[in-house]
């Protein structure tokens, strides 16, 4: 730390001398040696490292379990949601809920990009961010004054900082810039869940029967003899896509499953899914025979509610030699490993990565092409807007 | 609750009236509705519903991770470890530590089996079950007066309930009793591993160069091209067998990482890996390039420590492509989900289910045929005995 541009220099950006990593280590405050990801506070001055980029940010997008945690920790009024925001930030040098441990994404404009940078980044691209903000150095400047706390979306300014092996993607020209950040913010679901029915569509396993016929058919049937996919939150942001790109890569049946009626009615009308059906996903006897009863048990169960205790569901809601993809943040390890072991359900439990190579793109080009995943999207959006949620965020 | 044989019957045994669940659920108290492995708390009397099995217990096995929170809660003394274990099976009905989640198994005799249970049990047969402590209905009656409090190995007196879809199997006749508890309790590890190798070995990925030679060559190298599998706690009882299940299943290459030489001493002596790498899992950095440095990253990478912060080291020991196996109760399901994504790791990422068909039979035949892993199993168990573990449990 004898380096003069290190040295108690803590507001103006300037490159750094010396080597960073690429995976921000040199960041983590403490505890010393983990990832950021897993520390408890990072060094987010705006100087950089060679490799980094400053990010000015213009709005955070928090994760849905996050957002659900603060809300119903603080009760959802503007000061209090800012007021439990902003000392996390300024206090973690990130934005990371101490108690659901995750963060959300941001979108913002490139202010600067270290000369080692391999993002191909440049000052002013406007950028999503594609790792969490649970990992990303943040200062916010304005307490967050133009957030109202009904939205997920935060308007903001601060600046971020990306890593050499951060990821973050050029916002689309063609898509509303809260749309966008919407999408992105979920675009590993759609990935993931896309990887795992190709395989189960390739693969022998429990399948679809064929194409359903008579009252309640659906208009566009998935592929016949294709898995069964049960969509658990089917009318959220990042089930919506799950299920366009289930059907996409070949299921046979498509199963959305919601908490209420109102909520159906939206799916249905959007078109994604074969079978709409309204459950509790807390409730594990009563959503698998939910999900039974519209043509499961499922082959690929993919969990997008963001409430804790639906992993016994999931679970029974699944096939034997099936695949349940948990992408909630609220999931419980614990509960899912001893609660499968505990029916003797011998069913494969992926943890929702993130990152899937590609998965900005596919996630874009999903609401590009999937008018009712771009209406529930925006009907979401709105709803934000107007502090109206009925429905809830993904449950 | 109209029933004479319900109502108040708290003692005596004796068939139940009625359908049960054969999912335990008539089990639950609280909360109501949901599964027996979420429960807070269950109905532990000993009178049958007519699907169940009653066991008289002799033996508890806590798991590694509920094991070592209690210790170090405590301090470990007997008296201070019996009053941490015997109030939460009193207050819960089941023995599931409420901080770790999770319980582990138990082996006993069967006392009475309902006339409508599938289990294919008999009243006089000795047991162990295959579903965790944490959903499994258990009364104490002794007090844990027999426990020193040094082993995971609790004995007891009391009984215990198995559901109808509960899993339980004879104990073997040729094997000590403390010994098949041990790799009973860890069976679904090498079970799952052997799948997962199995697979990797099968399809395409990043696999290991052919066998190794010159000074440190193994003894038995792996399958030339077989896929690299690294194994975290490989030293312990989960550890020891997956590795011993990687083998076999056509592991290329399997590097077994310990936390210090002196297990990594008795891990080469044992000839279960290929390579002994001694490095911290919590610390991402040195783990991922003492798996690099070992022949990683690994195709396959298998999380066998019972201490919390290990989800980043494993995922940056695994190459693009491959997979991470977490059995460890301590897994943090975010910071796996977040970790990954955080260093834009394609992995998939598995939560360890205890149930594989098959595996008790597996884990048990793994013991017999290979020395070096009933050699390490005997060496554990010794120890525990004796109040000594120098290199704790798995890590």
């Amino acid at each position: 730390m004898g380096d003069v541009t290190e040295v108690g220099d803590v507001t103006g950006p300037g490159p750094r001398s010396g080597p960073g990593s690429p995976l921000g280590l040199h960041r983590v405050l403490e505890p010393a040696g983990v990832l950021p990801q897993a520390a408890w506070k990072l060094d987010p001055r705006p100087s950089l490292w060679p490799d980094e980029v400053r990010v000015a940010v213009e709005r955070l997008n928090l994760d849905a379990a996050s957002f659900r945690q603060l809300r119903e920790a603080t009760g959802g009024a503007a000061a209090d949601m800012r007021a439990a925001v902003c000392p996390i930030v300024a206090e973690r040098g990130k934005m990371q809920n101490p108690v659901t441990g995750s963060g959300g994404m941001l979108t913002g404009v490139v202010e600067e990009a270290g000369p080692c940078s391999p993002l191909g980044l440049a000052a002013g691209d406007r950028i999503a961010t594609l790792v969490s903000l649970s990992l990303t150095p943040l200062v916010i400047t304005d307490g967050l004054a133009g957030w109202d706390g009904r939205s997920e979306q935060v308007p903001g300014r601060g600046h971020a900082i990306l890593f050499g092996r951060s990821i973050a993607t050029v916002l689309p020209p063609d898509l509303p810039g809260p749309l966008a950040l919407a999408v992105l913010d979920v675009a590993g679901a759609p990935a993931l869940t896309s990887r795992v029915v190709s395989r189960a569509a390739a693969g022998p396993g429990p399948s679809a029967p064929g194409t359903p016929d008579g009252p309640g058919a659906p208009d566009r049937p998935g592929a016949p003899g294709g898995p069964v996919v049960a969509i658990i939150g089917a009318g959220g942001k990042s089930g919506s896509l799950s299920a366009a790109a289930a059907r996409e890569a070949g299921a046979g049946r498509v199963i959305g499953v919601v908490p209420a009626e109102a909520e159906g009615a939206a799916l249905r009308a959007a078109g994604l899914v074969d079978e709409v059906v309204v459950a509790d996903a807390r409730d594990p006897v009563a959503l698998a025979a939910a999900v039974r009863g519209a043509g499961g048990p499922a082959a690929v169960t993919v969990v997008c509610v963001d409430v804790p205790g639906c992993e016994g569901g999931a679970v029974l809601s699944t096939a034997d030699g099936g695949t349940v993809v948990f992408f909630s943040m609220a999931t419980s390890f614990t509960a899912a490993a001893l609660g499968a072991e505990g029916v003797a359900a011998d069913v494969t439990m992926l943890i929702g990565n993130g990152y899937v190579p590609g998965h900005a793109q596919l996630a874009l080009d999903l609401v590009r092409r999937e008018p009712g995943v771009r209406g529930l999207f925006e009907a979401r959006i709105s709803e934000e807007t107007r502090g109206n949620r009925p429905g809830l965020e993904e449950k």
